[in-house]
């Protein structure tokens, strides 16, 4: 990691110069700034936090809500503030435009606003900031998203293998034998890695992995209205989803399609996302451990700091059971 | 996790007994000692680092070298102690075998000698305590063993995945199309994980993932006479192998054979034991941070006495180049 002596060595100008660039002073031409900046960056230079007079971390955020407590983000954010805090960080938390990504290079926005880390939540592999990952110098944290080969980014997530496990074992003591899954876009890493899950954890436990018995779409209408009905007629007593909103949306078709949870048919989410508790019935699912990734996330940022660089980790996944699954029908 | 106060009102006696009984002193009888851990034990009483006059942290190893700095396990500890001493913990290296095993409940074995978490370096799936792993309350890293279900246990290792990537990518830009993989034992998790990373890695580098271009077995001799002279008549002009150890045999098979490494036949090796530096010639090889993979064992049991509870997680991988890959032959 280069310091600001080396930069200013490098760039024949004084530390003074590089130390007000980087800070963004007023005092420095634009030109020079993104001179430095550029240097800063292709010599590896970070912000440590024992050089900043106030430490900062981002959480960058889209496509995810976070501004209420029952917004899926909001927990995760709470929780990197509970890490972050008290180890005497700042923390900004930060909406993430297709703008912001255009106008600025990843590196050189997090030297120049003084961020010492990132967390990012709800990234799509069309943002463009994606491709950057693959080099970035900064400690970074990845929600859901996986890059590999750069020592600086860590991929976080529930440990989704461990999530389908416990809930096709809990089914299956329930006695069920047929278990659907429904998805959305399996195009996305995470709702690819749940499906895989789901058949690994049938083979685990002795069932059938039958791909017949599943369905995705990029659109829910066409789960609901081609797949659902095709999982039913084929016999299926159980359906897992790839996640809540999606099993919230099938427990409401399944109600109109005359059909009683968890009576008739048992439905199981993915996420625990607060409107759980809330439908009818509160509907059984997975948890992700929404206050864990965030203090996690802080953790891992703060072991790079500390020369451990994490490509992945996991945190364990948890069976909540409430009121859409029972008992198969004999 | 349960106080001296509830395990104490639970049996009916004195604090001050299931005190005594914790830390094994002298004058509680053997009968109400074992009474109290195992009351303990079932209310998840675990040691709390602030609970504790002299907090400790056991690393426990079993078939692993570790006494000398060139031992594979010397690094790991290392690295634990620089993560474990400065946060106050006293870490003690005892050496597993199957006697201690079978002689203690591992959960008692912990809350007896004041270990608020335990590392275990050098597992087999032969171990008795594996089995209570699935069940076990004490904070527990797990180095390359994967116990899934249980929150207090996490799974440690590097991202082979990735270090396959690595490899691979390597070889095919120095002109391999046709590469071999040669492993010891698959019934291994690790060399299991391995080796289906390596297929994974052909695939994703648009190579041709032929299974019959590998070989693998209980022995090195097997591996050697039989595998080896059969992916040289196939055509391989690089062989990866599951570990240094292989590697290194199996370029002392390729000088016995007549064949020059690397001119004629290029081999990788996977962890970056001390000895790559001095084989002949020195061995490239995927690196695992030892010293990396200690320091965040320790900050992922610190992170689980914070409440929060890794699956798993993995570090990234770092391919080093000495000696033994060259440019394919036209």
């Amino acid at each position: 990691m280069a310091t600001m002596e080396e930069i200013a060595r490098a760039l024949g100008v004084s530390k003074s110069t590089v130390s007000k660039a980087l800070s963004g002073a007023k005092d420095v031409s634009g030109t020079m700034r993104q001179t430095v900046l550029e240097k800063a960056v292709e010599m590896g230079y970070t912000r440590l936090p024992r050089n900043a007079a106030a430490p900062k971390m981002a959480v960058f955020i889209t496509h995810m809500e976070y501004r209420q407590p029952e917004d899926f983000g909001y927990d995760i954010i709470v929780g990197f503030r509970k890490g972050a805090e008290p180890a005497g960080f700042q923390v900004q938390v930060i909406p993430l435009t297709a703008e912001l990504q255009q106008e600025h290079n990843y590196d050189e926005y997090m030297i120049l606003h003084g961020f010492s880390g990132g967390l990012f939540l709800g990234l799509s592999m069309a943002d463009p900031w994606i491709a950057q990952f693959s080099v970035c110098k900064t400690p970074t944290v990845l929600y859901d998203n996986y890059i590999s080969g750069n020592p600086n980014v860590t991929h976080v997530g529930i440990d989704n293998a461990e999530g389908m496990d416990l809930a096709v074992q809990y089914l299956k003591n329930l006695g069920h034998k047929k278990i659907g899954y429904l998805s959305i876009a399996l195009q996305a890493y995470i709702y690819r890695t749940r499906y895989h899950a789901f058949f690994e954890a049938l083979r685990k436990n002795g069932l059938p992995a039958d791909e017949a018995l599943s369905g995705s779409a990029d659109l829910f209408p066409v789960c609901l209205q081609e797949h659902l009905p095709r999982l039913l007629k084929e016999g299926c007593t159980a359906i897992v989803c790839s996640h809540d909103l999606l099993a919230h949306s099938v427990m409401v078709h399944c109600a109109e399609l005359g059909l009683r949870v968890p009576q008739d048919i048992s439905i199981l989410g993915f996420d625990d996302i607060p409107l759980c508790r809330y439908t009818t019935p509160p509907l059984s699912t997975v948890r992700q451990n929404r206050t864990g990734l965030g203090k996690s996330a802080f953790y891992s940022l703060s072991s790079q700091l500390n020369g451990v660089h994490l490509s992945s980790y996991q945190l364990h996944a948890e069976l909540i059971c409430r009121a859409s699954c029972a008992k198969a029908k004999e």
